[in-house]
């Protein structure tokens, strides 16, 4: 099965009881927490799963981190894309693991992150610098080398590109102005999905795909409710996720 | 970027206008279809995205396929899993290119296609002969040679499996009896989910996550609805995908 | 409790085995039907729920008739509002049987039929001759003489209306256009209730609602899911209602 | 139009300026309120909608209270049924000023109240002392002298009723147990409307109802969500109304 023991600069989550949790990289220094020291060295040859202790002799897993870790530790900017959008993004365009893919624009970087946890490369642009230089934050956390953050207007940039992209995602309030370069430099048969919260950008962002000459498109509302399964019964949660609208098109 | 010329091997899907398409696998023998035969050897070499014709003349666009096309094409032995449960589940435990992964029962194998996709390794049994036969087909239609389908009652046959594996994936009746060989088999820090058509099963399964001691556990519902964007405005659909509820839980 | 035998004059609905109806009047003429002939007369002092039989000797059970038997009953010239926002309007807007209400545009009469099983008297206008037209026979059939349909443009016949209304329902694409005149002719406390199908009319109306200076205002989604109970398990049907948008405001 | 001036013994709702409001009788005694004190007797002859001052000058809108002021003051013992729900009850069992309705477990007695605005007379059971003792409260409030609470078991107490009724509504955990009872007390074609909070509960209600023999039933999940109109845009609400299951059956 899968290789279970831990080499020098893998990326480590290390859990202790009472739900503290620490990022690290296997091979690094020392690592200082609320609950003592941790020697990152002691980690090469672990196997994952296992338990190493710090300088006051208090427990941590050693866990490989996965995306919803990476989701709940980055720091946000902004409301981020919520997993069952992004989930369903993967779902519609297919990311794959040899897919090279464009976003704009970042945000924290949630979206890039989880996409550059699949795919072979995200290229990601941001127009704002500080929120550009807070996803590269967030991506160097996950460990993640393939995702380049470029901080830049994607509307201007776009030009200079080639592709061909696999998939194109969009997460900004012009996208409907982005989607002519969008179908230009998708690779024939790739995806463009594109994310708005409100739903007169959702309709502009629509209309802007079937001017544009894609084959086919939809856009879709994906809903997320909890449910609360009880003594007395189940029964849906009143609570609801963020919900946004998403423009699913091909080239 | 992605590498853009077709090799010996490659599967392609060969699309013509008016909505036919056709897999096929580059450097194969001669295709015959409604509109005419393609010579499969000539795509070797050939640029994804370009157009090849039959020996009528017709012309075909050559797509790299995508899981979506897996989707599509499938031969189905029951309604499928949707691609928004799909979507969500790969972002709710975080499926990517490292992960083994177990899944049961198969059914048409579309989850486990999908799952093929992104993860090194999926592991699926279906008790039914004929759906894991069906499931087979579907699964060498898509090329995916690192997923395998395994007839027998996984009930049984967990015991004997070792792991550990980063996801295990549940779409049958019977879950809630699975649920605590599925802790066993996985790595700490790896997620179950497990899919239920029903409300009552449902409950179950999230009683019986709740008894084996997983870590966390949620249960959610994903709803999808298409906006309607027409001349008179936008509004959403009255069509809603199929309703499951999917139970997510980390050891 | 309520009387429970039939006058001169009362409205009835005849129930036949396999689920042929017929609206009829208490003392009237003969009503043909494919199960014989029913003498109307012979209704005169029967008890509500007890059988009559045609010449033919078929039984059909006598029901007073209810809401529900005018909405399926009524000749529609369009895409009718379903029950769930009716009820919604009704509950929002706490109509009784006190109140003088003002609709517009009536349609098949959908609404201004439930509302006049309630209210104490209800104007609807109605641009549409033919609809007009039609929503009369709809609600002769229903033997509401409280419902009054007049043909004409509201946003050119309000200004001759003095009020005060108890409450005003709008179903027209122009609905923004005739808050101001709603306003105007509500008592205070009085309330409006606005439909529409698309997002775009609804963001107008509830803009419109804002400037013209109601004290408050909500805007609402109603979905209805039907939940299948079948052998295997309870689940939410794929089918939903038509969708609408209500916005509610007072005076 | 509807009578606009005020009579001894009227309902009035207080409204003042800062959102504070007061439920009056007309030619009662005088109102102590936090903004001075405010002289009832001067109601009399009053028109609705004028304006009242207290004894310190403050100004308060003289109002003719609706079902949603009641909703909103009524002193709640629970959860209580939300207006998109009582407002489908409504719609799908046709309520009207002639019927006679029979409701338990009267809780706050929200929908007993709702029902009372609109049907002739209301009997609602509820096993709870104290619970019906608020309601009781609560519907003297609302000025309904045509709904009646009782305390007791209607398991037990339904034995002795006769009706016919219009219209039976259920709001209690042990509602399957009060079906075969209910089909009996119901005028033909009169309906049942039972609301669950629980899915199992809205299962097992529907089957009771499916084996009682009544002639048509449907059980439905009603979603109310909010549209957020803003500068940005429009979009719908992450908040959701409580969500129940309403069966609604015919005799």
């Amino acid at each position: 099965m899968s290789s279970s023991s831990i080499a020098p600069g893998d990326l480590v989550l290390l859990w202790a009881a009472g739900g503290r949790e620490y990022f690290a990289v296997a091979g690094g220094d020392k690592l200082h927490t609320d609950l003592g020291i941790v020697d990152l060295k002691r980690l090469e040859g672990m196997e994952w799963g296992s338990t190493i202790e710090s300088h006051m002799g208090k427990p941590f897993v050693v866990l490989k981190p996965r995306a919803p870790d990476f989701f709940k530790h980055m720091r946000r900017t902004g409301a981020p894309m919520m997993p069952k959008d992004i989930g369903a993004i993967i779902a519609y365009t297919g990311v794959g693991p040899s897919d090279v893919i464009l976003d704009a624009g970042t945000g924290s970087g949630v979206l890039a992150v989880y996409l550059g946890t699949i795919a072979k490369k995200v290229i990601t642009y941001e127009s704002n610098e500080q929120f550009a230089s807070n996803a590269r934050k967030n991506i160097e956390l996950a460990g993640l080398a393939n995702v380049e953050v470029r901080h830049g207007d994607i509307l201007l940039e776009m030009e200079k590109l080639e592709g061909p992209f696999d998939v194109v995602t969009l997460d900004m309030q012009d996208a409907a102005a982005v989607v002519p370069g969008a179908l230009r430099v998708l690779r024939p048969g790739g995806f463009l999905a594109a994310y708005s919260p409100f739903f007169e950008q959702a309709a502009e962002t629509r209309r802007a795909v079937e001017r544009a000459g894609f084959s086919e498109a939809d856009t879709i509302i994906v809903g997320e409710q909890e449910l609360e399964v009880g003594r007395r019964g189940t029964r849906p949660s009143t609570r609801v996720g963020h919900t946004g609208f998403i423009t699913i098109a091909r080239k």
